[in-house]
């Protein structure tokens, strides 16, 4: 705190991302990044990038990056038009809260959600609602239907963070439905992973934003790429908040990168559906050691064991050099999320917790 | 215009970046790039990066870069904690208006100045006051004293732009010394041309926030680095409000980059000084064919011709494929602002200008 802050500095909740070890030989599963790399054509993309060209700014509207997103989604009548790019899907949403979520009236989130929703909030000035999950942790569209001008807007994840739920696209749909008059955003950071993409619905509901990141599917969380798809007229405000704000926020290798990466679509089915079998090997396993697993449509998994305290195993797993991510808030305190990685990392966490469970033959504990 | 848009949407003036031409071959005089690559120490450290590595998130806080920007400032006592990085220095900016700037009173800044800040205030909701400045288009200290609490900060570019026109460090104090109550932003995205930098002051002055870029001297526009050096307490709002936004806004290979570009210290300077040399070169020709040049400590100049329209020079220019940019508002609309290439990129420009200034006996105008 200092007289020179402006007054809304004081009043921030900076968002916490999840721990970037320094140590090598971790096992990582706490960011929910990719366990493979990226795309060997968006490798050899940045790589060409990589010259004196440096010295010159990078395109401001990143259009081969915008072009390559539309033709992906050319069969859903997308062009580049309808689409907005941005430095990882957190700045493409943050835009989204600026542009579209502040009308001074609260906007409806799930309690249990991705928790820089709320720091938005606080950054822009838009008063929120948080909605309870049902008791299972699904999302009930009742409770963002009915309330008319009272709220400013709606954004939820789907599936969501970090308990992994997918909402079944009819639900999605309903939800725009009773709300034509506001803009509902769907943040699909992990659509890919067992989803349907509400993308095909961009042409028909006027009030959507689509919101994906590559940095989970196509394994670039290093790049920091972003986009959003919606109608034109909401890409127009989110543009021009960006054009407001940087002209520049993707570099020419990021650029280069992400074009290739959405281009490579064969390497990129290949990499979920690996992540997709290892999911359900996981969960199986999990379950085989007394975890509840929570239905997961994303590259995490979200389990409680009846009988053991999330927070110390999180702590013994990470004495056996093994991180997952451990939330504090009530509700799911006793949960840990956990990231799938290659069945190699998901075995040696397998065995730490068989260790810590006490099931092992083998344990001293 | 549409319902969905927040309010302030369609109050913004978004900036209008300086073009980014596709064509080859032009000789492009108009973003003030520099003519020099990056450091080569800098493309190795970028394409050591480009790898299976890009997977995992970057380091939230670009520690090295911070750690590296110290470094070179350690006579100065800057450690790590008064270091804050952002994706080019127009992002730095926008987080100073919001995180800084904005107190509810009106900030200044000159007339004529880098055209973002505007664009800026409009969309954080500041208020500003554009000092006019002196008819030579020299800043006034004068103009920076003795408001007291009417104004909540100040901000100017040193060399301002786009005049390339110096505020000797002197004058900056006095600025400083009058304003102790309230934030003063040096932007310094051209300082190493010729300038010496504010940094040796923020000891001494906590209400001292320098701006700098590593765009024009460092020659990595193309990476998107910008950073700034403050008091602790000015960096935690920084810092506050990043967090709240965008946690990685700076990605694997422009934080290695970025570090090498500071760290190699030689090839910097060698850079500066031969932009420095081309510039005393054209600006000594460009007065030989009759312009007016401002004195410049930037890697451009701003000239005017007595006897020729600013517009129809850069549009006569643009079509012999030399890109320089002109600014249409009033005051200085009789301007170029010309970029300094290399030797040979100038020397094209000023055979262009001879000849539309009839002055070349091969003229065939």
């Amino acid at each position: 705190m200092s007289k020179f802050w402006s007054p809304i500095v004081s009043q921030l909740t900076p968002y916490t991302p999840g721990e970037q070890p320094k140590l090598a030989r971790l096992v990582k599963l706490n960011t929910n990044e990719s366990p493979y790399g990226p795309s060997p054509r968006a490798l050899a993309a940045i790589a060409a990038e990589v010259s004196d060209n440096l010295r010159l700014y990078p395109n401001p509207d990143a259009e081969p990056l915008k072009l390559a997103i539309a033709a992906r989604h050319a069969a859903d009548g997308i062009t580049a038009r309808e689409v907005f790019v941005g430095n990882g899907s957190d700045e493409v949403l943050a835009h989204a809260f600026h542009a579209l979520l502040k009308h001074g009236r609260p906007i409806l989130f799930p309690d249990i959600t991705y928790s820089f929703y709320p720091t938005y909030a606080g950054l822009y000035e838009v008063q929120y609602r948080a909605v309870p999950l049902a008791d299972d942790f699904t999302l009930r569209t009742e409770d963002y239907l009915g309330q008319g001008d009272a709220i400013g807007g709606i954004i939820f994840p789907n599936p969501n963070a970090p308990t992994g739920c997918l909402l079944p696209l009819a639900e999605v749909e309903r939800i725009l439905q009773g709300n034509t008059q506001r803009v509902v955003v769907v943040d699909e950071a992990y659509i890919d992973f067992g989803g349907v993409s509400a993308i095909g619905l961009v042409q028909r509901y006027p009030n959507l934003l689509v919101v994906q990141t590559l940095s989970k599917s196509r394994a670039l969380a290093g790049m920091r790429v972003g986009f959003a798809i919606g109608h034109a007229d909401l890409i127009d405000a989110l543009e021009r908040v960006k054009n407001s704000f940087n002209s520049y926020p993707l570099d020419r290798p990021a650029i280069a990168g992400a074009t290739a990466a959405i281009e490579d679509e064969a390497y990129f089915r290949h990499s979920c559906d690996r992540v997709i079998a290892s999911r359900e090997r996981l969960v199986t396993q999990l379950k085989a050691l007394g975890f509840e697993v929570l239905p997961s449509a994303a590259n995490f998994v979200f389990a409680r064991h009846p009988g053991h305290d999330a927070a110390t195993l999180a702590s013994r797993l990470r004495g056996d050099g093994i991180i997952v991510r451990h939330f504090t808030s009530a509700r799911i305190n006793q949960f840990l999320r956990i990231t799938i990685g290659t069945d190699e990392a998901c075995d040696i966490l397998l065995a730490s917790l068989r260790q810590h469970l006490d099931m092992s033959p083998a344990s001293s504990a």
